[in-house]
């Protein structure tokens, strides 16, 4: 298969490791969700090329993940913010972050920290199923075709 | 900075994308968590190339990700299991697989269904806060530095 035509797929992961399974795009988004929105401030605390933040957020904005709102009129200036489809990425941050803290972060311990407002206390996400609304673990998972399934092989 | 210097960041999300921030590599997680085993169902399934393949399940194979187990003696030939380790990024792979199917399956539905066999009913992930239990969303967290952060610019 080549790379772009992942996004024709029948599979919901495919089509989204289209758009977000990329090293840099998983970042910026990560830098997102902390609130920073603007190109030179994506760029100098990652450190990587114009050209490849360039890159990524302009897939981001025509994937409706981000969009550009202007912040300043001359010269004219944009900021990139979360659409809704955007902010329904938090959960995939958030699990990333999560497993990162817990085999990665070491001795010192994770370097951020998440309070739910809500509550008030400082958490970490788990998975938890829609109908029951208990935590889900991988093996108490039953996966079958479902209806935009092409063939049993294809499925995914 | 180099990509190769993303894993010494002192950033949770930075050192898990450094392992699972590739196209192919979740995509290879996901087949893991259908119950695909061998090299030549994960090459047959994805339409890539054997080195992509290899490369990819080294990588998790070093990391404690996937472990390779013994099918067959003469000649022998080896499996790729996940660890506990990978089991625990069920929640990344599920919550990039619902925002796919939220997003990007269309008329047709998700091609998958999930099931919880605790309670029964088909589900898609809800991301619950770890001290009430609740769902979170992205509007309700706030961040700060944790005990990991080098300083506050460089946490993330």
């Amino acid at each position: 298969m080549k790379w772009n035509e992942l996004a024709q797929e029948p599979c919901s992961i495919a089509r989204s490791v289209a758009v977000i399974g990329d090293r840099w795009t998983l970042l910026i988004l990560r830098d997102c969700f902390l609130g920073i929105r603007r190109f030179e401030a994506f760029q100098a605390r990652l450190g990587i090329s114009r050209t490849i933040v360039a890159d990524r957020l302009k897939l981001l904005v025509e994937e409706g993940v981000l969009r550009r709102a202007p912040y300043q009129d001359s010269p004219a200036r944009h900021e990139y913010r979360l659409t809704e489809k955007g902010l329904d990425l938090h959960p995939v941050v958030m699990a990333i972050v999560h497993w990162g803290d817990r085999h990665y972060s070491g001795e010192a311990g994770p370097p951020l920290l998440h309070r739910h407002k809500a509550c008030g206390h400082d958490f970490h996400p788990v998975q938890a199923c829609s109908a029951c609304g208990e935590a889900v673990e991988a093996r108490a998972v039953e996966t079958r075709a479902g209806p935009g399934a092409v063939s049993p092989s294809a499925a995914g």
